[in-house]
């Protein structure tokens, strides 16, 4: 080909001037932006890593067990315990590289061309990316102003657009907060006939920060055995500590789950990642011992922020979405003049706040109450 | 919700029906059905692996380096070396988990509703499963009665149906043909118009089996640098004997690779696949040498097969396709109860086989010949 022919490539048009998803990755002393867990895993945990995939490495050679159900009855074993629901199994559980695939498998699944996707906005900034990447319409309803969902408005949403998904992240992403299990019950009870050509809306029930949830705030899970098409999705990276590891996972009918395995690209979860994830489930009370501190800091800085006079979401996640600021891009970046790098997400006049060590937090105190002379 | 009711699930409807894609696991003494590399990485590669692991496990807490772009220019590095090619660098590298992931970031991109994709039968029987999980449009192309591509056929054939991707392996699956430097000029030369809309056609060269081919068999890298619209697949699956660590790559011109990362999902790449693969990598003489191993056992099963009467295809790859059988299935459940498992694809009348270690040749020798009586 001569030099002087530059093709043009196909790239999709509803792609082109996109660009690639993700929050800054700076090398700051304070990393309070992506809702990380600030605890590196225990020495016993780094160990017992370490060993299983020496163990693992051994047979790398080979394809991964496709099937992975060794680490989908733990995870149904730890489901269990973590949320008191009863009769979850192997045949119940689905995984994948970070809950983002696990959501890509639901909308190629159940979405796609011709179909429609919702949730209900200020929500996790990814929803409107799995909608695109899988060829489904986007559909963004509302909340109320407290962030809490209206069930009568939302039901009457869904009856209107009849998606065949819908995602409710509980807690919600960036605001904290949590959704009543009254709510997901009559969301549930009028799915089952939402979808298109009068079959079920799924219900996904996003429940990446729920180990962080406080006392009182049950689990999506508790009620999962009572409907066929809802999943609650969970992760590894955030209680488990293990974001690098990029474990997600849902919980579901098994019928449910058979159509996630008909999407998935064959062997996508590979030996190592199933032997760091049944490493980590090993050690779970070490690591829920760090939730535990996280959950603790978290309640108070809310109580901190308020005493300051901000108004503050109520939060059963592990972070806090706080403001109003006239200028919230000007006060993050006197924040992270000062070390701390925090997220200028969800509604325009707020900051979220990730929660961190004890030190970091002390950090970001400092650090805000410079910027803002309270 | 009443117990009675059981609402239906609205899986797509062109996946009512639909299988999970994938061979069978079964415990048998002879794996010789999934192109595996029969050799478990060596000890010092096994050491190196869990040493990384175990560093990179001090920060899973962390999400991992979105970009991964060390492991980028390694892997750059590593295919200059191996294919003489030069001027590749981090920019020009793209990974992901298993070469069937980059395959469907590829489709996500360029492909989609209103798009086609092409490829060339016989072929890799996971090519249409890419174009459905991503809605494009599916077009296969026929080969010579040898396997080879008739340029000129195919040529016509792509400008006829103006594919936005159109999918190559050299060494072809499953029958291990491989491309002549000559034919992927020839064919890259008219995908530069060929596309939608005025725009290139994306010519994907899939090399997963490249580090297999003969001497004198070139890589399709050696012309990537005059083909702003190719790139060429590779994975460590194989060479790397890594199948159960999930790592596949492409090479291409930097703006393509953009256009990747705009559909990847974030994080896609675990910090421990990154550090799997970076460890590997840092062997490669060691690796190697078991592929010069499978390339000589290769070329002696070819002789034997066609010692016995067998049509045999010339085969660039780490298996063999050969035959013909009036009745393959009969042939393959002979051997399976023998102990050995190789893989019913492609032509009907034939068989493929994988290549293992000197044993299980031994093992498929002998079986073969107790099967078939010759």
């Amino acid at each position: 080909m001569p030099d002087s022919l530059a093709p043009e490539l196909p790239l999709r048009p509803d792609l082109v001037g996109e660009q690639p998803y993700g929050a800054p990755q700076l090398d700051v002393p304070h990393l309070l932006n992506v809702n990380e867990n600030p605890y590196a895993p225990p020495a016993e945990v780094i160990e017992d890593i370490a060993t299983s995939v020496a163990a693992a490495a051994a047979g790398l050679n080979r394809y991964p067990d496709r099937d992975f159900r060794d680490l989908r009855a733990e995870l149904a074993a730890y489901l269990e315990r973590e949320s008191g629901a009863s009769g979850l199994t192997a045949d119940h559980l689905w995984a994948a590289n970070g809950s983002n695939e696990v959501m890509l498998h639901l909308l190629q699944a159940f979405g796609g061309p011709g179909r429609a996707v919702m949730s209900f906005g200020p929500t996790y900034s990814m929803y409107p990316e799995y909608a695109r990447d899988s060829h489904t319409h986007w559909v963004e309803g509302s909340r109320r102003p407290d962030y809490s969902l209206d069930p009568d408005a939302t039901i009457a949403h869904i009856a209107q657009v009849r998606p065949a998904v819908v995602l409710l992240a509980s807690p919600n992403n960036p605001t904290g907060t949590a959704l009543p299990l009254a709510d997901v019950r009559a969301i549930a009870d009028a799915c089952a006939t939402t979808g298109p050509d009068g079959a079920a809306t799924i219900l996904v029930v996003d429940e990446a920060y729920a180990e962080f949830r406080r006392k009182g705030t049950p689990s999506a899970l508790s009620v999962l055995a009572d409907y066929p098409h809802m999943a609650v999705a969970r992760t590894m990276s955030k209680a488990f500590a293990l974001a690098g590891a990029r474990v997600g996972y849902l919980a579901a009918a098994p019928r449910l789950v058979d159509c996630l395995r008909i999407v998935r690209l064959p062997y996508h979860l590979s030996a190592v990642t199933q032997a760091v994830a049944r490493a980590a489930l090993r050690h779970t009370d070490a690591l829920q011992a760090q939730v535990t501190q996280l959950r603790a800091e978290r309640d108070a800085c809310v109580t901190w922020l308020r005493d300051q006079g901000f108004t503050v979401a109520d939060t059963d996640a592990n972070f806090v979405l706080f403001g109003p600021f006239e200028d919230r891009h000007a006060v993050w970046q006197g924040l992270l003049d000062r070390g701390v790098l925090i997220r200028e997400t969800g509604p325009k006049q707020y900051l979220r706040v990730s929660i961190g060590t004890v030190d970091q937090m002390a950090a970001f105190r400092g650090a805000l109450k410079e910027v803002t002379g309270r």
